[in-house]
């Protein structure tokens, strides 16, 4: 997905909520801002929004000299996740449709996102569930039941801390299969690094890799060859929230998408309102 | 008051949404954004909001070729706010205090402000004067009647287009002191011009000047001279709306400032909620 002109004001906005959530000296949040209004000025709208995202939060990482910012609140939200996986496991475990649930919470999960959502908190998260129980399908979940059938190899491309909780008790219900999940290479924003995927319970449940890059979604040609190879060999890839839909909508591989469309100009691309469950492809 | 962080990211949404209501020509609305971005990168901090307003303005006027993009849309308002005038003026002669009737839909009409709100329309201004008869005032009316009674000579600043009307049912409660409306040199966005207080009947009720500027505020020393000895001698001057409050409200004479709180930077400013009608000074 190309970069549309409403994402540049947004940009601008979330490198100044990033900064702030990252230090308090105000200093660095005029030279956040400063430097992103200047790369924005001279960026190609033709790359997808996730680059310029690795932008600003390379800047801030290095304004703020600090390699992971956003450690210390990305642990409160896995610990929140944490807190709440048992009564999400046994709604699973009771539920009619125990893999519809799971999708349904891993998509609810996928509201723990530091760049859409300026006033998160474990009472949006709480919501969230809820929501997400009850709310209409944006997509196919037939059709996903039908790839996932002939599904041997998954490849689970992870997004958010906390939300990687979630995406347990999908992965959970994909069991047998092989499936593998993967983590960011290096901290971008809340994204997933090895250290959550460790600290979630995700490490002892299936094989997790990361992906060799830092960019807050899935650009194959910056990710390592050794990630690429997996992608390439997956008989399906589950694709998770707006970064992974972003940089892999237009890659024509069996990829099917899950996540919440935070965002207008999203909501808009795959034709849904703002807010709603999204399950696309595979195609 | 001086630019805060805040406004910056304010500034790149205001800009896209202005140079989609001047043309329907994309090229244009990239080239505005990429030139603000560009100007809100250098911009100095100490500078009021609206400095950065008049230059995002000539920039859109200049892209789009168009001295005055805004007129069919301001005429609009203009139309809509004139349809309005007999019920309001109705209102403030039954009115057990006619004066603060009129200050408040004096106050309502400034919701008509294309910077502050992109989704104005006719409906939410006949919900913002509902809202202005019943809500509780952000300051003290009560300084406001004192000042009028030693005032003889008021100078009276504009601020919108369709706000000007409800300004008269305010002027016409002055009156018979000698009261003199202003506005805007040039065509800035919505902000009344000569053209408008035409339209409005505001030429009939008073004498109207103009303060030579293009600036959607008032800076004293970007205005004319002529401007500038009327607002020395008035004994008091009545600012409506925000762009006015941002470059008054450290200077040092009678004003009283007259708006509605859209923004969440002035708001927290003042010390109000955003939403509140603002009756502030004379100090």
């Amino acid at each position: 997905m190309q970069t549309y002109l409403d994402c540049i004001p947004c940009f601008v906005r979330q490198a100044l909520e990033a900064a702030r959530m990252a230090t308090s000296d105000e200093k660095i949040h005029e030279a956040v801002l400063r430097g992103v209004l200047n790369m924005a000025g001279r960026m190609p709208m033709d790359q997808s929004p996730p680059v310029m995202g690795r932008r600003i939060h390379r800047l801030i990482r290095e304004l703020c000299d600090d390699a992971d910012p956003y450690r210390a609140v990305k642990e409160r939200f896995n610990r929140a996740a944490l807190a709440l996986y048992p009564q999400c496991r046994a709604r699973v475990e009771e539920a009619d449709d125990p893999l519809e649930t799971a999708v349904r919470l891993a998509i609810a999960g996928n509201v723990i996102d530091f760049g859409a959502l300026s006033d998160l908190d474990e009472k949006v998260i709480s919501a969230s569930i809820t929501q997400a129980l009850d709310a209409e399908l944006f997509g196919d979940l037939g059709r996903f039941r039908e790839a996932l059938q002939r599904a041997g190899r998954i490849l689970y491309l992870g997004d958010n801390c906390g939300e990687i909780v979630f995406d347990r008790l999908l992965i959970e219900q994909l069991l047998p299969r092989e499936v593998t999940f993967v983590v960011r290479g290096r901290p971008v924003i809340n994204d997933v690094t090895m250290t959550d995927a460790e600290m979630s319970g995700m490490t002892k449940l299936v094989p997790v890799i990361d992906n060799g890059s830092d960019i807050p979604g899935t650009v194959l040609a910056e990710c390592a060859p050794q990630f690429r190879d997996r992608f390439r060999q997956a008989d399906l890839v589950i694709a998770k929230g707006q970064g992974n839909y972003e940089t892999l909508s237009d890659e024509d591989y069996p990829i099917v998408f899950l996540f919440k469309a935070k965002c207008p100009v999203i909501a808009r691309h795959i034709g849904c309102e703002t807010g709603r469950l999204v399950i696309q492809g595979p195609s």
